[in-house]
């Protein structure tokens, strides 16, 4: 068996998510799986790094499939990008030993947050950016993202209901960077929990904005209680830039 | 009466062009229009600086209409960005002389074209750009910008048939940019015949990728036969990026 590694984009946009929902049509692993099915005349399952949330986009997801398929690298990623729809694109394709996994081989992400922040909002960036346009203290952003790096147990920052397995995570980035009207907040950690990037956002504005306090983040560590945290900002200002393994 | 001029952003991917047809409510005009009509409760028509094509972006399109309302304009823009769906969005307004007409008074325009210059399409910029994968060489494009640039008569270069009035246009730049993967095209000039920005683009594109000599300009430029020219390239690439007029 072949075991290959493909890296996609997609914009999330029309989507209810990476992971296949049934026979749904509006999953990005489904549409994948359908199209390799379609190519290879046998059933496919793709394993991608990780799910991400409808309206969430990705540059970088890296996912794995098994195939008996003798076709060339070269025809399979033209057969894939023309028959998947315009919003979902492979972006290359390549051979990876048997027991490479795309999930649990991931030894850490890289994400991109965007915020508008502008009182008018924008035609081109209302479906990859959060319009946000209270008046921010990038200080006070600043230290609160120095608070959120390192190893902390983050399930206060999460959806998650209490678990056995751990939510202790590290994070390595937590950078905010200024590109026009847009604030491109830049996340790199070893994993993150189900909407953690999401929390994490809501509390940096908060704080950012005056409604936090920036000792909020060290209570919510503290005391691991969800509702202490910030909002949870909306899908679509979240792009999955880039999954890391080891070489 | 007060006369009040607007500068618009729109997504075109959903629409069928600026002007308005008929009852259509797949019109940037007819949109902008509906929401005035319903906001002063007495029919409003916009004159807009020109039309754009299906499928063509705007950062700044501009437009003027006439009211008796005495609504604030702040009041105004906000009722608008509330009720105009998330792709056109009016980035101010401003009260001018009732003699301001937004498509005789404009003296010229600026045009943006990106072309998604790899081989691998992009599932972000698939409704801002043209996909075109062919070896471009960037000192002969740079070379029929400057014969393009200049005082012509455009007509070979236009989807118009004869016509009495003068076809004769002024473009002032044509410059080349790479950003990236994209390649963006700026023409600034005094008017732009119909479809004349997309024809010159397809023939900047079949120059660069040789299926064109650099001489075809100066024919095309003599003879004025449309077939002479270049491919019409696709309105989604197209953004209208500023009108120009005179204090």
């Amino acid at each position: 068996m072949r075991n290959i590694r493909l890296m996609i984009e997609y914009d999330g946009t029309r989507y209810l998510g990476w992971q296949r929902l049934g026979d749904s049509d509006k999953t990005i692993q489904g549409k994948i799986e359908n199209i390799l099915t379609q190519m290879t005349r046998t059933k496919v399952e793709i394993i991608g790094s990780g799910r991400t949330d409808a309206g969430t986009h990705a540059r970088g997801q890296i996912a794995n499939f098994k195939t008996d398929s003798k076709m060339a690298l070269s025809e399979m990623i033209e057969f894939l990008n023309r028959y998947l729809p315009q919003d979902i694109v492979v972006k290359n394709m390549e051979e990876v030993p048997e027991r490479f996994h795309a999930r649990y081989n991931a030894e850490g992400k890289k994400y991109s947050y965007y915020v508008w922040h502008e009182v008018i909002p924008s035609a081109f960036e209302r479906n990859y950016s959060f319009h946000y346009s209270e008046k921010l203290d990038f200080d006070l952003m600043n230290e609160a993202c120095h608070k959120m790096m390192g190893t902390h147990d983050f399930i206060g920052f999460s959806s998650l209901k209490k678990t056995k397995k751990s939510t202790t995570r590290t994070i390595d980035e937590l950078s905010i960077q200024k590109e026009g009207s847009l604030i491109h907040f830049t996340f790199v950690g070893d994993g993150f929990l189900h909407k953690m990037v999401r929390i994490l956002m809501g509390t940096l504005l908060e704080i950012g904005s005056g409604s936090m306090e920036l000792e909020a983040i060290d209570e919510v560590f503290e005391h691991k209680v969800r509702s202490d945290a910030g909002m949870t900002v909306p899908a679509q200002g979240l792009f999955l830039d880039e999954v890391y393994y080891r070489e």
